[in-house]
């Protein structure tokens, strides 16, 4: 296949450079809309056109405009600028080519909020493509950019018949971007989707036809509101917010396990609280629930909330709970796996062809993927191996660039064969 | 003094040999009121006409009527057992001797559930008035009993002039039968009241004109119901009323100190759940709340309330809440302090007359001073001092028999004082 | 076949009217011996001969000895009542027929200590071999018992070559036989073993040829111990065995879940304190915790142990944990199933024979399964249905006596085929 | 009396624009010392010589560092500066005026963290003498230096005979300051001591000869430490910090109840975990317990520790607590507290003179007063009256100044008569 793959490890180390957060992703997406033009495609959807309203976790209008304001300064386009206004991010690329189904690719395009490692040993800092804008690219979603303009580039090359849609999503690390792209209408009549992802511990050189064990998610934050109180002088007065809390906090991990499969509970970050001698008025849990199934998921929600507000009771409190990120989970179809297994087997960069491994986490293209299932289409979800010296969301993750080409190039003649097969 | 004391030890003798818990005093009743007539006071109401209709922990239908036989085997009167049907039991007496005010003198005359001494050591076992009912008198209630018979008979040999009415309560032990009497109408006229009780680790030939530190209670079994559930097949099908329980518990000590004065909680007992393989589908709490006032009862009695209606939202369950018992707080007035302090003072074998001392716990006495008290009348409640081996509620308590005429004494004389000098 | 259907159906009623508890089987073994004398065993190992000195949750000598007394009175054997003193229940019988493999089969013969249902649409009751002793063959084990017999008299009628042992292991259900006979070194030669259950809301007529997700279990008691005081004059004194019990509960069931595969806790029973005004000096939390495997069950059981201490340091009490009950998961071997399979398939009485299904529950014939397979041999755990009108373990169990003719032809064929086989 | 009152109001002001938190006092300690020059008092000792080596909460290095710069650049001298340097604040003044006993009297000096309101309704907003600082003086202690300098000023006008030592005290705030003074040695030959404190909701004219219900306290920190784990992936490698820490919590505010007196617990501010998908590693608890006496206070604490240790136990981490502040509880000598009344019943403008009042806190003053009750001598907490527009610690509290001068005046009085009763 003769896609310049210096080309896009260029492109990668560019969008490396300019990693934005959820709904940030203004330079990011003025640039993937730049490529696009480059590459021929003209039938893209920004922002509003891509997004239905159902957008969890947007920061506020100071933190968007922080960002907007920088990408402006680092060269972005400004009229797309001026079209994502208010957070909305992300594009979808429509390629049609001919008769044929439509298949889609979705990849995700924000960055971390968080420092990237900076010393010698680190590949970026070393090469000169580390993260100046204080986010990290920590996940590969530079990659992921990357690879699906790799796709949309080299499918002309392939006797791909069909249509062809690319979705760049935003917002998947607070699992806030997935529910309104599926929403949008762009997915209604995709036939076909994978997604992709590359590392989770599986080296360069392998390929992972279908990821398992895709977790659903429900993220929430929760407030407890009590009554402050001197604790020396009038104790009685208050209503401790920080008791709720702490039976919160024992009650969700109290919540009972389901033998439908496997359930998750975690309080990952609480407080509350001013000072030793005031009876709390305020606490907070900033938690998560998931499950093998979204029933799973929405069953042990339901008890999460009892918990919240029982514990808010018990203590003479109020609460008030946020949810602030959910995916469902979702299964690859087996013919999707069975394509793309067949093609990576056959590639020559490809040292093992796995038919199925476990992604042991959250994402949301479960809900891209499941609207195209519910709709009666197929969809899959590829593993693409990178070495990669630290773990997922570190300050030393970085990708094995080698593995872009391999990307690009299997996803590429799966979504050809998919439409020729189909 | 003239009262005939060895007669006095053989009544607290027969009366210790036949104790009966509280509302099942049929026995007891019946033969307070035969030395009533001996006494030739023929002006008593017994039963439903010494009780409001507002009695508390009355025990089941089966367990009054086993009692009830039990003393007609005994040999109580059968037209007062009739009477005394569904547990109506303790008495009032009143004797009218000429102008002057009406004074009052409350008595409890119930044993407790719980086996006595057997050995030769405990006194009662030795001189063979063991407890014959399988109950105990081990609170010194049959002392109480055999004083308020011993001042009716004494106080004629006084110059008292006025009503004098001696209240035998029933039910103390389970704080369910102040109220009722407290509200029967006979406390309405009575201008001044004293509560007695022996002992409370204060020794033979102490008096104590005023106890202090009586705490307001009130105590509440709370059960919990949830659903059950296989807790290896199905755990979440279970609600656990364990889980409710507690969180309860951790809540209800969780409420907070109250800076207005003393306050207690106690889940003293609970229990819940079947087997180790069910989830548990039902629980309790058997607990109390005090205060060193009644609204700081009220108060942590209102927490408690929150606490175990969270709880149980907190795991899925409902939460049944039921008060068992209750008793106000209540204070000596210095008026009648005086007036014991000053009689016992000069007593022939009062060897210490103290004026405030500790009682430290609850007793609903409080229930008619605070009626007595609330008409602008005045109330005191007087320790006894008598040496016991064991403890309060022990199997090993017993009482010093030489007590019983200072009781009888010091109270006669302190009721003859009150009617001359008020 | 012609094993005397009418004779199982008899034996069956006789172990029904004489349920024994676990350790209690003393009338059981007794007549499992002289079923073994009938049919022409004279090769077995009874009690201590047959366990090894590893038993759990054996009862007080008062007990014992109660229902050894019961034995003799309905006309056990003095002699194996003598040999069986102390509780060494159960016997392993052994037939030599030939040359060939040693294949074993266990069946458990304990009842359980419940009530069974009078009413006359209970089969039992109806036709008069309802339960003599007071507890009740609630979960089959009169009907496993007998299947162990019928195997052995209709061994004789097949092509069998190779050792035969039935292992009639006592104490299954509180899951503290399985050990001992596992250990006792009769297992150590057998090359392939079978366990069977009846019932598990399978019916008559269907074959689980392996029975899965038998989850390894420990089950516990802990009793906390603290100081007791008064709750309303010392309540500082105490130290409350009550709050370190509700700790513990909340502890538990905060265990993390695993990621290797389910797990399980229960706090199914739990209790503490004597009164509401005295601080509890004493609890207990009567629970189990379940793995899919036996590592995540231990992991499990690490930090109940974690969690029992913590709680008692926290509340200033001791605890002291016990171990009552224990068996590893396990899981049937293809090959065996295979053969399983193929009988059942194969027998004119089986409506529906299947690989694979579900126990959902606990069992310690793991033991002796993990003994088999530890020293390179083979297992599997048969499920022979049966309809059964209540639940297991519930008053109105009972076995439709069909299946036991079922379960007696496809063991022995399946014991025969497989020393054929291999 | 002829102090000059508008210099004091003068100095007040300027104090109150420069407040300085707990041990860094470096500005305020010098301009006491100018003060103390000015009024011709030439025996005092600053920092190290006023302060044993017993300080707790003392700021890091930086902060510090930063504090002594703004003194620097705001005018104190800097030979003082270095002698404070490392949050040596805090001075002893002494005077001797012939023969008779040594008489002490506390000020505490420092400030606390926190914004000072801003708007025109606030007096020293209006009045251009809001802090210039950050911090603020919310509780008076810019009154109680200038009554210090003031009383020091008005000695000599009086015919005192003895020794008077004013203890300017730094860090009451965080009661860290109190210990380190009291066994510095200055207190060692001080036969009577007082120590005063504006406000606390008295009035300007009401002066309280002796403030009672100061609890002991005991302000800690502690840290829990366990494993982080994915939440999703791998939930039982995590040893959950957030879960020892809302263990923690239950356990604390169930410690029991105390019948020697009123005790306290605050769990006041509580905090732990990163993100929702992570396993919490760390979490604190900083908190408080008081007691009415410092026994009730020690056995508090003493179960607090129990508590952290077993919840970080139960949850398989580690805990380090760490103590930050502490005083005892402490009562004012009958004596003293008559010499005040006396004294405050005769001033004209106070117009009303009290025994007894309660200060319902904390203050560590009583390290100096038990310091001097140990050693035979006497002591006393005056309540000086001032109307205070918001409540103390907040934004908006102020004093009325003129309360100063009755402050000054009673005070000096008081020492004086003192001198010459005793």
């Amino acid at each position: 296949m003769s896609t310049d793959h210096d080309r896009l490890v260029e492109l990668r180390r560019e969008l490396h450079r300019h990693p934005e957060p959820a709904w940030t992703e203004f330079w990011t997406t003025a640039r993937v809309v730049e490529e696009l033009r480059r590459v021929g495609v003209d039938d893209y959807h920004v922002g509003r056109e891509a997004l239905a309203d159902a957008r969890l976790s947007v920061p506020d209008d100071e933190e968007l405009e922080t960002w907007r304001e920088r990408a402006r300064e680092a060269g972005a386009d400004p009229d797309l600028l001026e079209e994502m206004a208010g957070g909305w991010t992300g594009c979808v690329a429509v390629v049609e080519a001919g008769e044929g189904p439509t298949v889609g690719l979705r990849v995700d395009i924000d960055g971390l909020p968080r420092e990237e490692a900076a010393g010698d040993d680190h590949h970026p800092a070393r090469e000169g493509f580390r993260s100046e804008t204080g986010a990290m690219h920590a996940c590969g979603h530079d990659a992921h950019a990357t690879i699906g303009i790799g796709v949309l580039e080299a499918i002309g090359e392939t006797d791909f018949s069909g249509t062809l849609k690319v979705f760049f999503q935003p917002a998947e690390e607070v699992i806030g971007g997935g529910r309104p792209m599926a929403e949008s209408g762009h997915l209604d009549d995709v036939d076909y989707l994978y997604a992709a992802h590359v590392g989770l511990d599986y080296p360069t050189g392998e390929v992972v036809a279908g990821l398992e064990g895709i977790l659903a998610v429900t993220q929430f934050y929760a407030t407890f509101e009590g009554e402050p109180g001197h604790a020396g002088a009038r104790p009685e007065e208050g209503r401790n917010a920080v008791q709720a809390m702490a039976t919160a906090v024992g009650g969700l991990y109290g919540i009972p396990r389901h033998s439908d499969g496997a359930s998750r509970v975690n309080a990952g970050r609480v407080g509350g609280g001013t000072a030793t001698n005031i009876i709390p008025e305020e606490a907070f849990v900033h938690g998560e629930v998931r499950g093998e199934t979204t029933e799973i998921r929405d069953h042990t929600f339901e008890r999460a909330r009892d918990v919240l507000e029982g514990a808010a009771r018990t203590h003479g409190c109020s609460v008030d709970l946020e949810v602030q990120g959910e995916a469902p989970s979702a299964a690859s179809d087996e013919e999707l796996v069975e394509v793309v297994h067949g093609v990576a087997a056959d590639h020559a960069e490809v040292t093992r062809a796995t038919r199925r491994g476990e992604l042991g986490g959250s994402e949301d293209a479960t809900f891209l993927m499941q609207r195209v299932q519910d709709n009666g289409g197929l969809a899959a979800y590829v593993g693409v191996g990178t070495d990669h010296p630290g773990g997922h969301h570190t300050a030393t993750f970085d990708v094995d660039e080698a593995s872009i080409g391999i990307g690009v190039d299997v996803l590429t003649e799966a979504i050809a064969e998919t439409a020729e097969r189909y």
